[in-house]
């Protein structure tokens, strides 16, 4: 059988191609393409390619809006609200970033908060901006209710992720993302599809009980990470994102509306915020004690059960150079079969065969 | 048997005297005062009056400051960069707070650090001074290494907490204060003092085997809360504190040296985050609509194993309501002993007998 094998420079210009064909300018269709291929190529299909159909389902019905106004509503030296207007949450939440980082530039930290957001991918890429610019850099969003507050098995929260972000200096960035339940709810679905149980403390059944069923763990709630402490994490996100923005919560009627339906918005929200380095040490300095940071932990005895010490963000990195000896990554049929389809309504003339690896 | 009580009043009153008594400004010593009493009300003894024997022996031999100078030597429009000059931990956090509050107030938003610091107490104080100013309050700090990274079973970590807090209208302020190992040590001290097991996921031994012997995990190193995601949180925390200060890691030996070293100061780091609400929405809106988000949480239906669905900070509240119910908190003979002593020694004529109570 055929293997479906993008490298990167492939998946960017297909992506960038099929955005601009739908209408977007080259700048956006650009960062698209760039944000769901580094998905992919951290690992991270959940978040790379197969959202186009989705993304796309949106823009054709007008929920989305592949030419946003993204104004600036309120301003101070230190913050900002923008309205994302409905762009495709990448194109909005790296607008943000970018302001984030000038602003910091500025005044030392700024805090930017987005509101009419839609999904904006994983929060890694935004953070990260801010490391290369010798920033520390942070990103919460809020999502649709998935996840129990703990104490209860009713949906009520998102996996509303948070990331965090510090630049090294020999050694790569290290970027903490991380969903606010145990696990990502795709990591149930794949396990759904593939017929397989799951860990009894991944999620509740519809009727409140922990299950190991992955179906019932689909139709039931999400727990927390770390009890109380997560939950307590995923409430402030929530909070802090709907709040200041003045969007839906997770678990109000419009957010699962609106997440759901394609001829509107999602409404959801996130804020960033960027701290510079150089206004407290020269970034020299904390770089390399960022490295000796990691060099100390490193040296640590392992636990049995564990084959290496992943800083945060490592494994990620270490899946990147893979992908790239590898000379890509790979997608399923259906996400293939599906591709063709958007690019023909779109009326993008692409060779796929190009894709296909003889094996 | 007779009851040691303490009233609210009559402890800060206590406190206060006794940290003038030994050379504190009554800013100060009323900033001491108001802190651990506070942690008491709250339910929090570990951060209570039994630190006082460990401040007072810190200061007699030189290693805190009792009337530091408390420089800001970097500063921009929002960051700051304190020399917490080994004052106590409670007096130079709290002035960073305030100075971060004042900024985010000309801002919107304002990060400081502050480098030799010692132990500031619960995290939570600082972060509700921001929230009963119409502002988003974030607090961390390192501490010494207690605490393993995920992986690995050696201490690299301290508890390293962080807290974060928002203010409400109708309710009282949201204020999450957590350790990012799964329990403070001092509960695994606790248990040890009552010859009680402990729960299997807190701690390892020092052959990093989970244990359930208090005994052995004290000796051996806690598990950081939610594994990977905490271990990365404490990691985060960790690093930003010391590398935007120049302080010593947690697990580095001038770190546990300086700890327990009473003639020198704990070369600890702290970071406070202030963002102004009014920036982005009126304080208002932001507040009804987080009433309206804890009022919806509140209507769940509870686990089995669950009383009551508790808000961040909620739990402590409660606790604070209940003391002043039964006219304040309870402590314990030795340190009742110990306070008497360090009170003699630095001359402080006090009537002890009012705090026995005849029951």
């Amino acid at each position: 059988m055929n293997k479906l094998l993008l490298s990167e420079k492939t998946s960017r210009e297909f992506v960038s191609q099929l955005f601009m064909k739908i209408g977007a300018c080259k700048e956006h269709a650009d960062q698209v393409a760039d944000h769901l291929t580094l998905a992919e190529m951290r690992g991270q299909a959940s978040h790379g390619l197969n959202r186009i159909p989705f993304y796309a389902q949106k823009l054709q019905k007008g929920g989305y809006n592949i030419r946003p106004e993204m104004k600036i509503l309120k301003e101070t030296a230190g913050t900002a609200l923008l309205d994302g207007d409905d762009a495709l949450g990448v194109v909005s939440g790296t607008k943000a970033m970018e302001l984030c980082i000038k602003k910091a530039k500025e005044s030392g930290c700024a805090a930017v908060a987005v509101k009419n957001a839609n999904h904006i991918g994983f929060l890694a890429y935004y953070t990260l901006m801010a490391a290369r610019e010798g920033m520390i850099g942070l990103a919460i969003c809020n999502s649709g209710a998935s996840t129990a507050v703990s104490g209860t098995s009713k949906p009520v929260l998102g996996t509303d992720p948070f990331s965090i972000a510090l630049p090294a200096h020999r050694h790569l960035p290290l970027v903490l993302d991380c969903a606010t339940s145990v696990v990502a709810q795709g990591k149930v679905a794949v396990a759904d599809r593939e017929g397989k149980p799951i860990p009894g403390h991944w999620a509740y059944d519809e009727e409140g009980n922990p299950t190991t069923d992955a179906g019932k763990a689909l139709a039931g709630t999400m727990r927390p990470f770390g009890d109380y402490k997560g939950s307590g994490i995923a409430i402030m996100i929530s909070l802090i994102c709907c709040c200041l923005t003045g969007m839906p919560f997770d678990m109000e009627e419009e957010n699962q509306r609106r997440i759901h339906d394609a001829t509107a918005g999602s409404a959801l929200a996130d804020l960033f915020i960027a701290i510079d380095i150089s206004p407290y040490i020269s970034l020299d300095s904390f770089t390399e004690r960022v490295d000796q940071f990691i060099d100390i932990v490193k040296q640590n005895d392992l636990l049995p059960d564990t084959a290496k010490i992943y800083m945060p963000g490592e494994k990620e990195f270490d899946q990147m150079d893979c992908c790239r000896k590898t000379g890509g990554f790979e997608i399923g049929t259906n996400l293939y079969q599906k591709l063709q389809e958007i690019s023909a309504f779109y009326g993008l003339e692409y060779d796929f065969t190009s894709w296909l690896l003889k094996t």
